[in-house]
Protein backbone atom coordinates (compact mmCIF):
# COMPACT_ATOMS: atom_id res chain seq x y z
CA UNK A 1 0.00 0.00 0.00
CA UNK A 2 1.39 3.63 -0.57
CA UNK A 3 1.57 5.71 1.73
CA UNK A 4 1.27 9.39 2.05
CA UNK A 5 4.70 11.19 2.39
CA UNK A 6 4.25 13.70 4.96
CA UNK A 7 6.82 16.94 5.31
CA UNK A 8 6.95 16.95 8.71
CA UNK A 9 10.55 16.43 9.75
CA UNK A 10 11.65 12.77 10.54
CA UNK A 11 8.06 11.68 11.61
CA UNK A 12 5.84 9.39 10.14
CA UNK A 13 7.63 7.88 7.66
CA UNK A 14 5.95 4.33 8.64
CA UNK A 15 8.72 2.84 10.09
CA UNK A 16 7.83 0.63 12.97
CA UNK A 17 9.37 1.92 16.58
CA UNK A 18 11.63 -1.39 15.95
CA UNK A 19 12.61 -0.89 12.86
CA UNK A 20 14.13 2.59 13.81
CA UNK A 21 15.64 1.02 17.21
CA UNK A 22 17.61 -1.54 14.99
CA UNK A 23 18.83 1.19 12.67
CA UNK A 24 19.42 2.95 15.28
CA UNK A 25 21.61 0.16 16.98
CA UNK A 26 23.29 -0.74 13.90
CA UNK A 27 24.39 3.13 13.74
CA UNK A 28 25.52 3.40 17.72
CA UNK A 29 27.49 -0.50 16.39
CA UNK A 30 29.47 1.35 13.45
CA UNK A 31 30.79 3.73 15.23
CA UNK A 32 31.84 2.05 18.59
CA UNK A 33 29.34 4.04 21.03
CA UNK A 34 27.17 1.08 22.22
CA UNK A 35 26.83 -2.54 21.42
CA UNK A 36 22.62 -3.11 21.65
CA UNK A 37 20.97 -5.89 19.89
CA UNK A 38 17.50 -7.22 19.75
CA UNK A 39 17.03 -10.65 20.87
CA UNK A 40 15.19 -13.30 18.78
CA UNK A 41 11.50 -13.80 19.55
CA UNK A 42 11.44 -16.96 21.28
CA UNK A 43 10.47 -20.12 19.26
CA UNK A 44 8.67 -23.48 20.65
CA UNK A 45 10.00 -25.50 17.89
CA UNK A 46 7.98 -28.97 17.57
CA UNK A 47 8.88 -30.42 13.84
CA UNK A 48 12.15 -30.31 12.02
CA UNK A 49 12.70 -31.81 8.19
CA UNK A 50 16.15 -32.70 7.34
CA UNK A 51 16.30 -32.63 3.42
CA UNK A 52 18.94 -34.18 1.77
CA UNK A 53 21.65 -31.32 0.15
CA UNK A 54 19.76 -28.24 1.74
CA UNK A 55 18.85 -26.36 5.11
CA UNK A 56 17.13 -27.76 7.64
CA UNK A 57 13.50 -26.99 7.31
CA UNK A 58 11.16 -25.99 10.09
CA UNK A 59 7.44 -27.39 9.98
CA UNK A 60 6.38 -26.82 13.30
CA UNK A 61 6.64 -24.34 15.68
CA UNK A 62 4.86 -21.94 17.91
CA UNK A 63 5.40 -18.63 19.38
CA UNK A 64 6.66 -18.69 23.49
CA UNK A 65 6.44 -15.81 25.30
CA UNK A 66 9.93 -13.87 26.23
CA UNK A 67 11.07 -13.93 29.85
CA UNK A 68 12.74 -11.13 29.32
CA UNK A 69 12.72 -7.98 27.65
CA UNK A 70 13.66 -6.80 24.20
CA UNK A 71 17.06 -4.83 23.96
CA UNK A 72 19.90 -5.25 25.65
CA UNK A 73 23.49 -4.84 25.56
CA UNK A 74 26.59 -2.89 26.93
CA UNK A 75 27.44 1.38 26.64
CA UNK A 76 30.79 2.29 28.43
CA UNK A 77 30.36 -0.71 30.65
CA UNK A 78 27.16 -0.21 31.84
CA UNK A 79 24.50 -3.03 31.25
CA UNK A 80 21.30 -1.62 29.13
CA UNK A 81 18.62 -3.79 29.24
CA UNK A 82 14.99 -2.33 27.79
CA UNK A 83 11.36 -2.80 26.40
CA UNK A 84 10.39 -0.55 23.08
CA UNK A 85 6.18 -0.12 23.32
CA UNK A 86 3.97 1.62 20.64
CA UNK A 87 0.61 3.02 21.78
CA UNK A 88 -2.09 4.38 19.75
CA UNK A 89 -3.17 6.33 22.60
CA UNK A 90 -2.88 9.66 22.71
CA UNK A 91 -3.59 10.54 26.39
CA UNK A 92 -2.20 7.88 28.44
CA UNK A 93 0.28 4.81 28.22
CA UNK A 94 -1.89 1.69 28.80
CA UNK A 95 0.12 -0.57 31.87
CA UNK A 96 -1.73 -3.64 29.97
CA UNK A 97 1.33 -2.96 27.47
CA UNK A 98 3.55 -4.80 30.12
CA UNK A 99 3.89 -8.48 30.99
CA UNK A 100 3.91 -9.16 34.84
CA UNK A 101 7.77 -10.76 33.95
CA UNK A 102 8.55 -7.80 32.18
CA UNK A 103 8.76 -5.88 35.40
CA UNK A 104 9.72 -8.39 37.15
CA UNK A 105 12.99 -8.77 34.55
CA UNK A 106 13.83 -4.69 34.90
CA UNK A 107 13.70 -4.49 38.53
CA UNK A 108 16.21 -7.68 38.59
CA UNK A 109 17.97 -5.72 36.29
CA UNK A 110 18.07 -2.93 37.87
CA UNK A 111 18.88 -4.20 41.34
CA UNK A 112 21.72 -6.19 40.01
CA UNK A 113 23.55 -2.35 38.87
CA UNK A 114 22.10 -2.65 35.43
CA UNK A 115 19.92 0.19 33.56
CA UNK A 116 16.44 -0.87 32.84
CA UNK A 117 14.28 1.21 30.86
CA UNK A 118 11.25 2.03 28.40
CA UNK A 119 11.23 3.69 25.36
CA UNK A 120 7.57 4.62 24.81
CA UNK A 121 6.32 5.76 21.46
CA UNK A 122 2.81 7.48 20.86
CA UNK A 123 2.11 6.79 17.74
CA UNK A 124 0.03 9.06 16.69
CA UNK A 125 1.75 12.25 17.38
CA UNK A 126 5.27 10.58 16.67
CA UNK A 127 6.66 11.31 20.33
CA UNK A 128 8.97 8.95 21.89
CA UNK A 129 9.89 8.90 25.54
CA UNK A 130 12.30 7.45 27.91
CA UNK A 131 11.07 6.51 31.24
CA UNK A 132 13.76 4.63 33.82
CA UNK A 133 13.07 1.56 35.48
CA UNK A 134 12.10 3.08 39.45
CA UNK A 135 9.80 5.59 37.66
CA UNK A 136 8.06 2.58 35.78
CA UNK A 137 8.02 0.55 39.22
CA UNK A 138 6.17 3.35 40.56
CA UNK A 139 3.26 3.43 38.62
CA UNK A 140 3.37 -0.36 38.14
CA UNK A 141 2.89 -0.29 42.14
CA UNK A 142 0.26 2.18 42.19
CA UNK A 143 -1.91 -0.56 39.47
CA UNK A 144 -1.17 -3.06 41.52
CA UNK A 145 -2.21 -0.92 45.06
CA UNK A 146 -5.53 -0.66 43.09
CA UNK A 147 -4.58 2.98 41.36
CA UNK A 148 -5.34 3.38 37.95
CA UNK A 149 -4.20 0.66 34.99
CA UNK A 150 -2.23 3.57 33.06
CA UNK A 151 0.55 6.59 33.25
CA UNK A 152 -1.48 9.79 31.97
CA UNK A 153 0.63 11.37 29.17
CA UNK A 154 1.09 14.17 31.80
CA UNK A 155 3.18 12.03 34.05
CA UNK A 156 5.27 10.35 30.71
CA UNK A 157 5.81 13.92 30.20
CA UNK A 158 7.02 14.83 33.55
CA UNK A 159 8.98 11.70 34.66
CA UNK A 160 10.27 10.58 31.61
CA UNK A 161 12.63 12.30 28.74
CA UNK A 162 11.41 12.88 25.27
CA UNK A 163 13.99 11.51 22.40
CA UNK A 164 14.33 13.89 19.65
CA UNK A 165 13.81 12.10 16.36
CA UNK A 166 16.50 12.58 14.34
CA UNK A 167 18.23 11.48 11.03
CA UNK A 168 21.32 9.81 12.55
CA UNK A 169 20.38 8.00 15.10
CA UNK A 170 16.92 8.42 14.33
CA UNK A 171 16.21 7.74 18.05
CA UNK A 172 19.19 8.52 19.94
CA UNK A 173 18.39 7.44 23.53
CA UNK A 174 21.94 7.30 24.31
CA UNK A 175 22.08 10.86 25.09
CA UNK A 176 19.01 10.07 27.40
CA UNK A 177 21.39 7.48 29.23
CA UNK A 178 24.31 9.61 29.94
CA UNK A 179 22.23 12.28 31.41
CA UNK A 180 20.62 9.59 33.95
CA UNK A 181 24.49 8.19 34.26
CA UNK A 182 25.73 12.19 35.43
CA UNK A 183 22.77 12.42 37.80
CA UNK B 1 18.05 -44.65 25.92
CA UNK B 2 19.10 -45.57 28.91
CA UNK B 3 22.27 -44.41 30.21
CA UNK B 4 24.71 -46.17 32.65
CA UNK B 5 25.21 -44.10 35.76
CA UNK B 6 28.62 -43.31 36.31
CA UNK B 7 29.70 -42.83 39.72
CA UNK B 8 32.03 -40.03 39.71
CA UNK B 9 31.10 -37.24 41.74
CA UNK B 10 29.24 -34.88 39.66
CA UNK B 11 30.68 -35.43 36.11
CA UNK B 12 29.07 -36.92 32.78
CA UNK B 13 25.04 -36.69 34.19
CA UNK B 14 24.67 -36.94 30.26
CA UNK B 15 23.28 -33.50 30.60
CA UNK B 16 24.78 -30.96 27.68
CA UNK B 17 26.48 -27.84 28.76
CA UNK B 18 23.59 -25.58 27.70
CA UNK B 19 21.63 -27.39 30.50
CA UNK B 20 23.93 -27.08 33.04
CA UNK B 21 24.46 -23.06 32.14
CA UNK B 22 20.90 -22.91 31.75
CA UNK B 23 20.32 -23.97 35.35
CA UNK B 24 23.13 -22.49 36.99
CA UNK B 25 22.05 -19.10 35.75
CA UNK B 26 18.25 -19.88 36.95
CA UNK B 27 20.45 -20.69 40.68
CA UNK B 28 22.12 -17.18 40.03
CA UNK B 29 18.76 -15.95 39.31
CA UNK B 30 16.64 -17.20 41.88
CA UNK B 31 19.54 -16.36 44.58
CA UNK B 32 19.90 -12.56 43.18
CA UNK B 33 23.23 -13.37 42.60
CA UNK B 34 23.42 -12.38 38.49
CA UNK B 35 20.99 -11.87 35.94
CA UNK B 36 21.88 -13.48 33.16
CA UNK B 37 19.59 -15.43 30.09
CA UNK B 38 20.34 -17.73 26.91
CA UNK B 39 19.16 -15.65 24.21
CA UNK B 40 16.35 -17.56 21.76
CA UNK B 41 17.88 -19.21 18.64
CA UNK B 42 17.00 -16.87 15.76
CA UNK B 43 14.53 -18.01 12.94
CA UNK B 44 13.72 -16.67 9.79
CA UNK B 45 9.68 -17.25 9.65
CA UNK B 46 8.37 -17.54 6.04
CA UNK B 47 5.15 -19.28 7.16
CA UNK B 48 2.83 -18.80 9.50
CA UNK B 49 -0.95 -20.12 9.57
CA UNK B 50 -3.21 -18.03 12.11
CA UNK B 51 -6.31 -20.88 12.72
CA UNK B 52 -9.11 -19.73 14.69
CA UNK B 53 -9.17 -19.71 18.07
CA UNK B 54 -5.91 -21.33 18.62
CA UNK B 55 -2.63 -20.36 18.81
CA UNK B 56 -0.67 -19.12 15.73
CA UNK B 57 1.65 -21.95 14.18
CA UNK B 58 4.74 -21.51 12.10
CA UNK B 59 4.81 -23.91 9.57
CA UNK B 60 7.53 -23.02 7.46
CA UNK B 61 11.13 -21.58 8.92
CA UNK B 62 14.75 -21.45 9.03
CA UNK B 63 17.52 -21.09 11.33
CA UNK B 64 19.31 -18.36 11.06
CA UNK B 65 23.18 -17.46 12.02
CA UNK B 66 23.29 -15.78 15.02
CA UNK B 67 25.27 -12.54 15.14
CA UNK B 68 26.05 -12.48 18.87
CA UNK B 69 26.83 -15.00 21.34
CA UNK B 70 24.62 -17.55 23.52
CA UNK B 71 24.89 -15.81 26.67
CA UNK B 72 24.29 -12.19 28.22
CA UNK B 73 23.39 -10.13 31.47
CA UNK B 74 24.68 -8.44 34.11
CA UNK B 75 26.45 -8.83 37.57
CA UNK B 76 26.88 -6.68 40.08
CA UNK B 77 26.70 -3.38 37.42
CA UNK B 78 29.45 -6.04 34.75
CA UNK B 79 28.03 -6.51 31.13
CA UNK B 80 28.46 -10.19 30.63
CA UNK B 81 28.38 -11.54 27.31
CA UNK B 82 29.88 -15.35 26.37
CA UNK B 83 29.69 -18.06 24.21
CA UNK B 84 29.42 -21.85 25.26
CA UNK B 85 31.05 -24.31 23.15
CA UNK B 86 31.67 -28.22 23.76
CA UNK B 87 34.52 -30.18 22.17
CA UNK B 88 35.06 -33.76 22.06
CA UNK B 89 38.66 -33.13 20.79
CA UNK B 90 41.00 -33.97 24.42
CA UNK B 91 44.08 -32.06 23.31
CA UNK B 92 43.03 -29.03 22.17
CA UNK B 93 39.83 -26.96 21.39
CA UNK B 94 39.56 -26.08 17.75
CA UNK B 95 39.60 -22.54 16.21
CA UNK B 96 36.44 -23.33 13.75
CA UNK B 97 34.38 -23.87 16.79
CA UNK B 98 33.78 -20.14 16.26
CA UNK B 99 32.09 -17.76 13.68
CA UNK B 100 33.81 -14.71 12.78
CA UNK B 101 31.38 -12.45 13.96
CA UNK B 102 31.32 -14.05 17.34
CA UNK B 103 34.66 -13.20 17.55
CA UNK B 104 34.28 -9.75 16.09
CA UNK B 105 31.22 -9.56 18.63
CA UNK B 106 32.76 -9.99 22.02
CA UNK B 107 35.83 -8.12 20.95
CA UNK B 108 33.14 -5.19 20.74
CA UNK B 109 32.00 -5.91 23.85
CA UNK B 110 34.91 -5.99 25.55
CA UNK B 111 36.25 -2.47 23.46
CA UNK B 112 32.58 -0.82 25.58
CA UNK B 113 33.61 -2.38 28.83
CA UNK B 114 31.54 -5.71 29.25
CA UNK B 115 33.27 -8.78 29.92
CA UNK B 116 33.37 -11.27 26.88
CA UNK B 117 34.26 -14.45 27.47
CA UNK B 118 33.84 -18.21 26.81
CA UNK B 119 32.87 -21.00 28.43
CA UNK B 120 34.84 -24.41 26.96
CA UNK B 121 33.83 -27.63 27.56
CA UNK B 122 35.97 -31.28 26.96
CA UNK B 123 33.29 -33.36 26.76
CA UNK B 124 35.43 -36.55 26.90
CA UNK B 125 36.70 -35.62 30.49
CA UNK B 126 34.10 -33.28 31.60
CA UNK B 127 36.65 -30.71 32.40
CA UNK B 128 35.23 -26.75 32.05
CA UNK B 129 37.21 -23.87 31.72
CA UNK B 130 36.41 -20.13 31.23
CA UNK B 131 38.96 -18.22 28.64
CA UNK B 132 38.22 -14.49 29.05
CA UNK B 133 38.11 -12.30 25.70
CA UNK B 134 41.77 -11.08 25.65
CA UNK B 135 43.18 -14.49 25.07
CA UNK B 136 41.06 -15.90 22.77
CA UNK B 137 41.59 -12.63 20.82
CA UNK B 138 45.48 -13.50 20.80
CA UNK B 139 45.00 -16.97 19.59
CA UNK B 140 42.69 -16.06 16.94
CA UNK B 141 45.55 -13.92 15.89
CA UNK B 142 48.00 -16.19 16.24
CA UNK B 143 45.74 -18.05 13.16
CA UNK B 144 45.24 -15.30 11.17
CA UNK B 145 48.94 -14.85 11.15
CA UNK B 146 49.09 -18.10 9.68
CA UNK B 147 49.47 -19.87 13.44
CA UNK B 148 47.84 -23.02 14.76
CA UNK B 149 43.66 -23.01 14.17
CA UNK B 150 43.47 -24.27 17.31
CA UNK B 151 44.74 -23.51 21.17
CA UNK B 152 46.12 -26.24 22.82
CA UNK B 153 44.91 -27.83 25.83
CA UNK B 154 48.48 -26.74 27.32
CA UNK B 155 47.20 -23.40 26.33
CA UNK B 156 43.76 -23.72 27.56
CA UNK B 157 44.96 -24.93 30.87
CA UNK B 158 47.33 -21.88 31.24
CA UNK B 159 45.63 -19.09 30.00
CA UNK B 160 41.74 -19.41 31.66
CA UNK B 161 40.33 -20.71 34.90
CA UNK B 162 39.18 -24.15 35.38
CA UNK B 163 35.42 -23.97 36.86
CA UNK B 164 35.22 -26.79 39.01
CA UNK B 165 31.80 -28.81 39.25
CA UNK B 166 29.09 -28.34 41.46
CA UNK B 167 25.44 -29.33 42.50
CA UNK B 168 24.10 -26.04 42.65
CA UNK B 169 25.16 -23.95 40.94
CA UNK B 170 26.56 -26.77 38.36
CA UNK B 171 29.01 -24.56 36.58
CA UNK B 172 29.75 -21.40 39.22
CA UNK B 173 31.32 -19.26 36.69
CA UNK B 174 30.21 -15.95 38.20
CA UNK B 175 33.81 -17.21 40.82
CA UNK B 176 36.46 -16.85 37.88
CA UNK B 177 34.47 -13.47 36.69
CA UNK B 178 34.93 -12.35 40.71
CA UNK B 179 38.58 -13.25 39.81
CA UNK B 180 38.74 -11.62 36.93
CA UNK B 181 37.29 -8.13 38.41
CA UNK B 182 39.74 -8.19 41.51
CA UNK B 183 42.58 -7.88 39.08
MG1 LIG C 1 8.26 -4.77 22.82
MG1 LIG D 1 27.37 -21.98 21.61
Amino acid sequence: SVRPQIKAGFSNRGKTLEDDLNETNSFYLAQGIAVVHKKPTPIQIVDVHYPKRSAAVIKEAYFKQASTTDYNGVYKGHHLDFEAKETQNTTSFPLKNFHEHQIVHMMNVTKQGGIAFVIIRFAVTDEIYLMNYPEIHFFWKRMQDGGRKSITKEEVEAESKRIPLGFQPRIDYIKVIDSILSK
